[in-house]
């Protein structure tokens, strides 16, 4: 019955896209999934190397997890996060084994934004501060009003939106510091870090929120001593150091959590607040969290924590949690995807770098990659929008469903992606690049 | 297998609740539901009058929306906000359908607190002003700050948190405004919103944020005149209103939202946008939203609009929403709410005031509403905490579960209660309160 074209029109009559203007909008049409294959409704296939938003990590429709939900959907598909709920406390028990033994609760939320909303709200409880600190090339979620629009107590300790301060971060190939090795990058960026808190007052500041590699803003690999010198930092001030999972958690990097890869932070130190979702269930029904540390966890036995939210604990989110986790654990995906990295992915890019100019940089771990394209290898100027546009444009003819963010082409599909599979879009993505040098 | 005392102890080792303390939690656990019963893992039963957090207004696993659930995880569980997708145009066309024809467009949210947050940031940008009116005795959801705190271009039309404005609304029954009845009530508050304007400088609001009728402040019903009052202020002073629908719409009042509900907005004057979550799909999977008119839909045709978020638009929630709002046509439940609060809950819970001298005032309609308890119904003193308490003791002993907040018994269960299921609750809790008399 339906088809692309009922589709689109149903669509851009009635529906509202995020980030655009909506007058000359051509969205894709998808209308199901299977691992990394989507179809639109005239039966067109894509492998798709977006994950969507960077997000499905378990590829689509895993039986197992779609399984979970349909099983939970009949049983209780939705309760108040006042009462308790098995499936809700064994989906925080997966999470709090994964983060390891200096964490202590899982708080539920939504999505990755009012994760961070709740984990500045923590840390600013937690510490009596009121700055929070984060970088400049960094996206942490889109909300920022709603509670100081509130009128009732819920909004006195809350109303900030004040108090937020930016900072460059490390980032070798684009450096703010004109550094020449990744080692002096990371000696630098620290340095400008420390400068910052103490230009803004480290009396000031409650929390630095780091994603765990920064996504969007182009998979940003932190260099050398940049994971132990920040903490050390917050050590050094009183600062708390939230990480930012949403994109980077749950098997991406090819490890459960960024900051856990030996390869982003081989001195394993340890968060205060971790943020999540995405990849915790693969986005299969809207989540997100923060995991607390032990002793904030604690900090809030005898203090109200001010912030809830209705769909906080969703049991058809945490059946969904519960069986993604665990599918991810009997399928060895994590591994996968770290071994397709090493293996498949991280050498074919660079492979096809030595081919096409264009290319000026491949970054990346896991199935967590980005091209950085320039109009010249020596002053590393960023491609256009038009260069851009025409490269969705050959990927999309030959069934390659790209994420592109500015100049960048990120290469981030399932963690569940096959070997077959990546050399198939190694080979498109050589075509497409092969016809833009024409 | 799963007991009350294994579901307890997960939950208290390892879940972080919302707005509380939590060292001596002690949470009722639910199991499982159908209809507007709810079972722990022990198969104690409970007759659910809160409706869960006053959202399952179809009741608990409506077989119609479960078997949409189960059906579109299976095609596909989740997509990417920027692509088409047919049961996300679907949803949107059921949704504006309901709203009516000023209405252009839907933006889809994973909740109501980001409903308001865009419907805020739509009326920014529209009227090219800051301020955001809101009443003092409201509730508009629990984000604030994710925004500001991101790095990259996305935070710079964002960076509000200053801005809100707060004024008393109108409340008859605990008036700000010495006023003696409910059309001086209307009045004075009128005369009151038109001088906040005014002193905060009109040309300086972009929007007026109201509830359809405040609902977690206690089912305060507007008085004669105040929707249309509203809107000739807003017009006179080009201020956008927003009216949030998020727990008041979707049948709760009787009609699909409380503004086009003739006992509380006679005139039927339309807001400009319209925010809802909850009743939509009774909270079976998490989504929000904005109903967005015709010329603030079409502002955004050539102007990028700077938000967006990962599930929007999510097809799970969308699947959802269609069924939903099919079986409420199919089986007449707006029409059943109407009639129920008219002839049994209204009625019943007016003679129980007859009877027990702590029930100050009975507000609401369909299925929405509270009692103000107080201990002096000349003073009107509201009554403690620990009242509350030993009501909420009372209700639960007997298999009624209550919503309560401050010194006020919410009765707000689904819309699909059965008349038999009042009377029981009815009776209920005429036994409670008269255990409490004594």
């Amino acid at each position: 019955m339906s088809t692309n074209q009922y589709t689109l029109d149903l669509d851009r009559a009635h529906v509202f896209h995020s980030w655009s203007a909506q007058g000359s909008l051509a969205p894709l049409v998808i209308a199901g999934g299977s691992g990394t294959e989507v179809w639109d409704d005239d039966g067109t296939r894509y492998l798709d190397f977006s994950s969507q938003l960077v997000n499905v990590n378990i590829g689509h429709a895993h039986p197992k997890v779609v399984a979970a939900i349909q099983e939970q959907a009949a049983v209780l598909p939705t309760v108040a996060p006042a009462h308790a709920n098995r499936v809700r406390g064994e989906a925080a028990a997966r999470i709090l084994a994964k983060a390891g033994p200096a964490f202590g609760k899982v708080f539920f939320t939504n999505g990755g934004a009012d994760a961070n909303e709740n984990a500045i709200r923590m840390a600013r409880l937690t510490t009596g501060r009121d700055k929070i600190l984060s970088t400049y090339r960094s996206y942490h979620g889109n909300t920022g009003a709603a509670i100081v629009a509130t009128g009732d107590w819920r909004r006195v300790p809350n109303e900030y939106a004040r108090g937020h301060a930016h900072f460059f971060g490390p980032f070798p190939y684009r450096s703010e510091f004109w550094s020449e090795t990744p080692e002096q990058e990371g000696e630098r960026a620290l340095h400008h870090l420390e400068r910052v808190i103490v230009s803004e007052g480290a009396a000031s500041i409650a929390a630095l929120l780091l994603e765990g590699i920064p996504g969007t803003a182009g998979v940003i690999m932190p260099p050398p001593g940049w994971y132990a010198g920040v903490r050390a930092l917050c050590d050094k001030y009183g600062i708390l150091l939230i990480v930012d999972e949403v994109m980077s958690g749950f098997g991406r990097t090819g490890d459960w959590f960024a900051w856990q890869n030996p390869e982003i932070n081989p001195e394993r130190v340890v968060p205060d607040l971790v943020t999540f979702a995405k990849g915790v269930n693969s986005g299969y029904v809207p989540v997100g969290g923060v995991i607390i540390s032990e002793s904030i966890a604690a900090q809030f036995d005898d203090q109200v924590f001010p912030g809830g939210l209705t769909y906080s604990g969703h049991p058809l989110a945490a059946a969904s949690i519960v069986a993604s986790i665990d599918a991810m654990e009997e399928e060895g995906i994590v591994e996968h995807a770290a071994e397709l990295g090493r293996e498949v992915l991280g050498p074919g890019l660079h492979a096809l770098a030595e081919q096409h100019p264009m290319i000026g940089e491949v970054r990346g771990i896991g199935v967590f990659w980005a091209l950085d394209l320039v109009t010249d290898r020596e002053t590393r100027e960023p491609v256009g929008a038009a260069t851009i546009g025409a490269l969705k444009k050959e990927l999309l003819a030959r069934g390659y469903l790209p994420f592109a963010a500015d100049n960048r082409l990120h290469v981030v599909p399932p963690c569940t992606v096959t070997a077959e599979e990546c050399l198939r879009a190694l080979a498109i993505l050589d075509e497409a690049f092969t016809a833009l040098d024409h």
